[in-house]
């Protein structure tokens, strides 16, 4: 069986390396050849990886470096039967694609949801209190108390909307919960009394979530309902001068959308870790918002050291399965081909 | 009477001004004037502050720019009875020289605590989960996902050391507990068990908790007894890899051994708002702490536009008072020549 891990290369900045580098491949080299098995790691997603694709039987691929899979990449690879996302999110792959082909596709569900919760709050925090030019100031030798202080609020009394109370946005909201905001969620299932008590939330439609935020928190997963669901007008009617943070997916956001709402003033901040396209290319605008409006991180929200090794042990569980011949962990199934 | 408030200048990188530079004077201009007396209002901390503070009855001064009042300078202040703190924190005035000389010393106590806690919980964050690299990965046009991730974190199931549990230490402890840690507190005063468990936190000698803690927050004032508290040795005793928060005053850190801690990779990062001296000079060592080990900022924390309200709101409370011949507000009252 021929297994292709398709991930970041090693980095040149920092000794050592990570386990979910394209080199380390989550310590799959050894598992896999061990058992008789081939591995084949790469970082190009591109023609290189069609090539190795044409006759792999598992593509292990992460939401950081991603293989977007389409038709046409598919159609190439007749021998693909499972698919493993590397963490959280498998928007990468197509669902219908991949039941049409008979690919189950599945991810390490949970694995690093903390690791994107921890996230949300550091980017809305790092957006309302304005860390960003308080941090460059303090680096390249000013004191402006003033300029730093103009734009810099508590988060406290504040009204923090949350779209999307699955994993994520549930941890995210325990973790706003001690700082005295008023939390709005808006989901396709409303929770019980119960939880939404203890999360210290309360529902609000998607329109009545915009109009009353002082911070929008998206924490949905990108599917049909939410490409581009903050386009344009929604990002008009959010309110001026709120904060926006997506360690969603990029392409809920619209991008030129976006640069507008930060460029005319009417949004105060916007604090992103996901991209679209992923790696971002070095021109996107996204990298250029303007300063002092912006938090942005590349992808990088879910893979902590602590998350990579809860990553490396849901593939390892998954790919024990699937060698066996046994069905994958219900929970780790986004796309099963026989439902 | 004539009142001398002194703090930053307004600022020449953003438009507008705040309520507490030395322009706008915390809306002081009107207050006093309209009841006949003088305000003078000065950026000087030096000589002509000297000058200005001969005749003064009320001196004004922010940690944020301060006016450090010893002997030499108290000596020459024959009229001043009374010294307000616009914000927390007075040690910039020496408490034993204001008593001697008759002064009251007053600040406006909780005007910024939370203010300061949420300042904690982002700066803890900013360094256990690497913002700052991040952070300049994306305006870089990089995408070191491995080289960023490296020594990246979840805050989840570390231990956060907080010493000093007053108002902003256990503001801080009710903000983090959301985030499944353990905490630990030392002070000088234990809380009441009742009160442990409410903000979630367990009491610690200083050296235990300097020994078990991963994150150490600094929560208490600068004082005889907390003078360089963390020294070169108390720096070597913590432990390898572990993150240092001070929020409190630059002073409890000791300036070279906290250099020489990150340069060693001994600590893994500190994140400091507040420096000694204040203005830190533009070759003060913090500024240029190993990259990546640090997330820096000028000292802000107190004064995002909310505390500022507030800590204009009780400076006009305090100068009401003294006009009317009544006592301070006994919670603002730090040294009391009377007692």
């Amino acid at each position: 069986m021929k297994v292709v891990y398709v991930s970041y290369p090693p980095s040149d900045a920092v000794e050592g390396d990570v386990p979910a580098s394209a080199d380390q491949a989550l310590g799959l080299h050894d598992f896999l050849t061990d058992r008789g098995h081939e591995l084949v790691t790469t970082t190009d997603t591109g023609e290189g990886l069609d090539a190795e694709l044409s006759d792999a039987e598992v593509l292990i691929t992460t939401p950081f470096w991603p293989v977007y899979l389409d038709e046409d990449r598919v159609s190439k690879a007749s021998n693909l039967k499972l698919v493993i996302t590397a963490g959280v999110g498998s928007d990468h792959t197509d669902p219908e694609t991949a039941k049409q082909h008979g690919i189950t596709v599945a991810e390490v569900t949970g694995s690093n949801v903390v690791s994107v919760a921890e996230h949300n709050v550091l980017q809305i925090l790092a957006l309302v209190r304005n860390f960003v030019p308080a941090h460059e100031n303090a680096r390249d030798g000013g004191w402006d108390v003033a300029g730093v202080s103009a734009p810099s609020h508590d988060l406290e009394g504040k009204t923090v909307g949350i779209v999307g109370l699955g994993a994520i946005g549930a941890r995210t909201a325990l973790r706003l919960k001690g700082f005295d905001v008023t939390m709005l969620y808006y989901a396709n299932h409303r929770r019980s009394p119960g939880e939404e008590a203890t999360l210290g939330v309360r529902y609000a439609r998607l329109d009545t979530l915009v109009a009353q935020s002082d911070v929008i928190c998206l924490a949905l997963p990108l599917m049909d309902g939410s490409q581009a669901l903050f386009g344009p007008e929604r990002l008009k009617a959010m309110k001026p001068g709120s904060w926006l943070v997506n360690t969603a997916r990029g392409a809920i956001v619209d991008r030129d959308g976006l640069v507008e709402a930060l460029e005319s003033g009417h949004l105060a901040g916007y604090a992103g870790d996901t991209w679209y396209p992923q790696p971002a290319p070095a021109d996107h605008p996204w990298r250029s918002l303007p300063k002092g409006r912006e938090a942005m991180t590349i992808h990088c929200s879910g893979m902590t050291q602590e998350a990579q090794v809860k990553i490396a042990e849901g593939v390892h569980e998954m790919l024990e399965a699937h060698l066996d011949g046994r069905p994958l962990p219900d929970d780790y199934v986004m796309v099963s081909p026989d439902s």
